[in-house]
C-alpha cells in the first residue's frame, strides 16, 4: 500500500508508518487499515492527537462526536484538550437513554447509529471523529443526526482516507480533514 | 441511588454527580450507571482522567489496556498522559490481526475478549481500564489475557464500582482502584 501524506511534516510520515495494513480483513480483497499499531507507539499516537488539537483548538468547537468504536479512541483526547464535550455515536441499543437515530447503507442492507437526546444543544459547533473514511456513509448519518437537532457540523476529521471510495464526494460541501491517504 | 466517594475530594463529588442513573436498562430491575453524561461535562471528564493520571504517572506503566467499548473512552487519554501504549481489548472478530482470546461468563452463556498478538511484551507493566466493575468477569478475562503473555497487571481501574456485585472479591489479590461506588 502506498501512503501519501498531506505535507512535508515529519509527524505525518511517522503516523503513516505506524499504521499497519492487514490483507483480506474482514473479507477477501479488502486491505484493512489497522490503527491499533499506531496506538502502540506513544509518540505517533500523541502526534496524531496533537495535529487534530492544533487544527481545532481555536475554532470554537463545543462538541466532539465520536463514532463507535474507533472514534471513541481518538475523540476523547481531542475533546479534553480543546475543552469540548464528547458525544458518543453508538450502534443500536447501546445507549441507555432516549435516543434519535439515523440509518445508513451497508453493502447488503442497512445499519443505524444513535445519539442521546439532550447531548447537544441547537447552535453548538461540532466536529465528527472516526479513524477512517471509506464510502462516507456512517459520517453522513452522523452529520444528519447532529443537523436534525440544529448543531453546526464544522468538519469531519479522520486519521485515514481511502480516496478511491469517494467518501469525500459523498460528504458534499462538508469539509473533511484527514492526516493520511491510503491507496 | 446513593453514591459514596472515596475521600473528601471535591472532584469526586463532581464526577459522581455527573453520572446519570437510568432505571431498567438494559432490562427491568437494572439501575444502569450512564457515564455519557460525565463526558458532556468537560471539567468533570478532565477531573476523571486527571485522577487516574495522578495515580499512575510514576508507577512505570507501559501498557494501558482498555475494554471495549467504554474502556476505549477513558483509556487513551490516560495512556497519552503517562506515555504508555494503548491496547484495545475487543469483542470477538473485531481485531484484524492475529489474536489471543479469553472466555468469560454471562448470565446466560459466555462471551470472549480478544487482544492482538504482539501488542505487549513479556515483563511490561499494565493497568486495565473500564468504566464500571460489576461482577468482574470481563476484568478477570482481561487479566488472564495479559498474564498469559507475561505482562504484570499492576491494577484494574474503573470509574464506578457496584460493590454489591462483589467484583472486587472475584479479582482476588489484584488491586482494584475506583473513583465512585454506587449502591
Amino acid at each position: 500500500m502506498a501512503f501519501q501524506v498531506g505535507g512535508d511534516d515529519l509527524r505525518l510520515a511517522r503516523i503513516a508508518e505506524a499504521i499497519r495494513v492487514i490483507p483480506n480483513f474482514p473479507k477477501p480483497g479488502i486491505m484493512f487499515q489497522d490503527i491499533t499499531t499506531l496506538l502502540l507507539d506513544p509518540k505517533a499516537f500523541k502526534d496524531t492527537i496533537d495535529m487534530f488539537v492544533e487544527r481545532y483548538k481555536d475554532m470554537n468547537i463545543s462538541v466532539v462526536a465520536g463514532i463507535e468504536a474507533r472514534g471513541f479512541i481518538f475523540g476523547p483526547p481531542i475533546a479534553l484538550a480543546i475543552g469540548a464535550k464528547f458525544v458518543p455515536m453508538r450502534k443500536p441499543k447501546k445507549l441507555p437513554g432516549e435516543v434519535i437515530s439515523e440509518e445508513y447503507s451497508l453493502e447488503y442492507g442497512t445499519d443505524r447509529i444513535e445519539m442521546h437526546v439532550g447531548a447537544v444543544r441547537e447552535g453548538e459547533r461540532a466536529i465528527i471523529i472516526d479513524d477512517l473514511v471509506a464510502t462516507g456513509g456512517t459520517l453522513c448519518a452522523a452529520i444528519r443526526l447532529l443537523e436534525r437537532v440544529g448543531v453546526n457540523v464544522v468538519e469531519c476529521a479522520c486519521v485515514i482516507e481511502l480516496p478511491e471510495l469517494k467518501g469525500r464526494e459523498r460528504l458534499g460541501d462538508r469539509p473533511l480533514f484527514v492526516l493520511v491517504k491510503a491507496f
